[in-house]
C-alpha cells in the first residue's frame, strides 16, 4: 500500500508543510519506502521529482522541501510496493499527455487483472498494476470523448464512471491531475481538508511540526488538501466515501460524483 | 538557439563534469539563460529535472551536480529562446511514450511552418516549433512501425529518414534517447567525443575544471558525448556533416546514417 497527497489551490501554494508529513511515512514513521514522487503543475505542462528509494532519506526530498516551488496543483506518493520492482519505472506519479495537456496519476490499492484492461494507445513503461489501470483510464477518456471538452463537467462525469469501472476489480483509490482539477477517487480510504480563512495554527499528525497559516496567507486563499490519512492533527478532515470521486478546482470542492 | 549535451556509455556514468560546462553557458558564458532541462534515463524510464530560468544560477541545477546519479543515457539542453515563451511546457527535453518506452527530445535551431507538420496522436504541450516537431518525428515512427523493432536498424533508419524530411524546413540539430540508444541529428553544428581507455585528463573549454578520468573509470568504461560546440579544450572532438544521423550505442558511434 502506498500514501497520496494532493494539493489545488486558487493561488500559487507551496507544499513544502504537507510533503514534509508524506515524507516521513515514506521510511521513518510509515512503512513506504519503496520510492516517491511529487509532481508539481505550470498550467498544463508538469514537472516531477522521482526517486525509487525513501522519501524520509533522500536528499532530494530535502532539497524539495528547503526549495519550495509554488503551484496551483500538486500530486504526491510515498510508496510501499505491493506488485512490480523497486525502479524508476515503477515510482509514482505517471506522467502521459493526452489533448495537449500533461495527465498526472498517484494510486493506492492493487487492481486485479490490470493486465487485461483496455490500454488504447498508452502502454506501461514499467510493470505496476497501477500503471496500466492508468493507462486504461486516459484510454477510456480518449475513447469517450474526442478532445478535452469545453463543459468540464462532460470530463468529470467521464472519469467517475471508468474509474469506477476499473475499480470494480480491486482497491482504486487514486489522484489525478489535469493541469485545471485534481480528482480524487475513493475506495477505501481518502481525505480532504479545505483550508481558508479565517486560518488557523495546523500541526503534523507525525511530527513536531506546526505552521500558523495566517502569517502565509491571504484572506482570499483557498487550498485543498486530499490525503490517504489525515496528516494534521487539528484539523477537521471529510473521510471519503468508498465508490465516490472527488473534483477540485480553485481550492474548493466542486463536485463529488458516484464512481461505482 | 540553444545547446544540446548528450551522453550515452557502457557503464552507468554521471554526467557531471559535461553537465558543469553546459550549465555555465546557461547564462554566465552563454546567452542561453531562458530555461535548461536534464534527462537521466533508467531503463526504459527517464527522470527529468526542468526550469525556465537559468542553469549557471539554479539552485536545482547545483543540486544536480554536487548529487550526481549515474546513468547509461542522458540528454541536457538550455535554452535561448527563438520561438515560444519561458516557460515549464516550453522547456527542453521533451518527453513522451511510445511503445512503452520514454522517448527523449532536446532541439537546437528553427523548425519553419512546424505547426503543418502531420502529429497523429502526438499533441505539443506548450507552442515551441521544437516540441512540434518531436511530436512530427514520433508521429511518423508509429504510422511506419508498429512496435519497437527487433532489429534495431529499421528504427535507426526510420529516424534518420523522418527528421532528414522534417529538417528540410529549417534548422534539426537533435539529441532523441530511446532508453537503449542515443541519435544525435546534424543540422549546421553537432560534435562528439568518445572517451575510452587509456584514459585521460579533460579540461572545461569555459573555466578551470579538470577531470583525470583515469582515476574515475575502470579500462572498460567507453562514454560517448555528444555537444552542439565542443565542451573541453584538451579532447579532440569530431564534428558532425550537416544532414546525418548519428547513432550511439554502448558507448561507441553504431552508424552515421543520410537523413536528408
Amino acid at each position: 500500500m502506498c500514501e497520496l497527497l494532493g494539493m489545488e489551490c486558487n493561488v500559487p501554494t507551496d507544499i513544502v508543510f504537507s510533503f514534509s508529513g508524506l515524507a516521513l511515512r515514506g521510511g521513518v514513521k510509515g512503512p513506504h519506502g519503496d520510492g516517491w514522487g511529487l509532481a508539481l503543475y505550470e498550467g498544463a505542462a508538469v514537472r516531477t521529482f522521482l526517486e525509487p528509494n525513501a522519501a524520509a532519506h533522500s536528499k532530494l526530498a530535502s532539497y524539495v522541501r528547503a526549495n519550495p516551488i509554488k503551484t496551483l496543483l500538486a500530486i504526491a506518493h510515498v510508496r510501499k510496493k505491493t506488485r512490480g520492482k523497486v525502479t524508476l519505472a515503477n515510482t509514482h506519479p505517471f506522467v502521459r499527455e493526452l489533448w495537449g495537456r500533461s495527465f498526472t496519476f498517484a494510486h493506492n490499492g492493487t487492481v486485479r487483472n490490470a493486465r487485461k484492461l483496455a490500454l488504447g494507445r498508452f502502454q506501461p513503461i514499467g510493470n505496476t498494476d497501477s500503471e496500466y489501470a492508468f493507462c486504461a483510464l486516459l484510454a477510456g477518456l480518449q475513447k469517450k470523448l474526442k478532445a478535452y471538452p469545453k463543459t468540464p463537467r462532460i470530463l468529470w462525469d467521464a472519469i467517475a464512471e471508468i474509474s469506477g469501472s476499473i475499480g470494480r476489480s480491486g482497491t482504486f483509490n487514486f489522484l489525478l491531475g489535469d493541469g485545471k482539477h485534481l480528482y480524487a477517487r475513493c475506495a477505501t480510504k481518502l481525505c480532504y481538508v479545505i483550508r481558508k480563512a479565517p486560518f488557523n495554527r495546523a500541526t503534523l499528525a507525525d511530527e513536531d511540526l506546526t505552521v500558523d497559516f495566517s502569517q502565509v496567507t491571504t484572506p482570499n486563499d483557498r487550498v485543498a488538501v486530499v490525503a490517504t490519512v489525515p496528516l494534521t492533527r487539528d484539523e477537521t478532515w471529510t473521510q471519503g466515501v468508498p465508490g465516490q470521486l472527488w473534483v477540485f478546482k480553485g481550492g474548493a470542492l466542486r463536485a463529488t460524483l458516484p464512481s461505482t
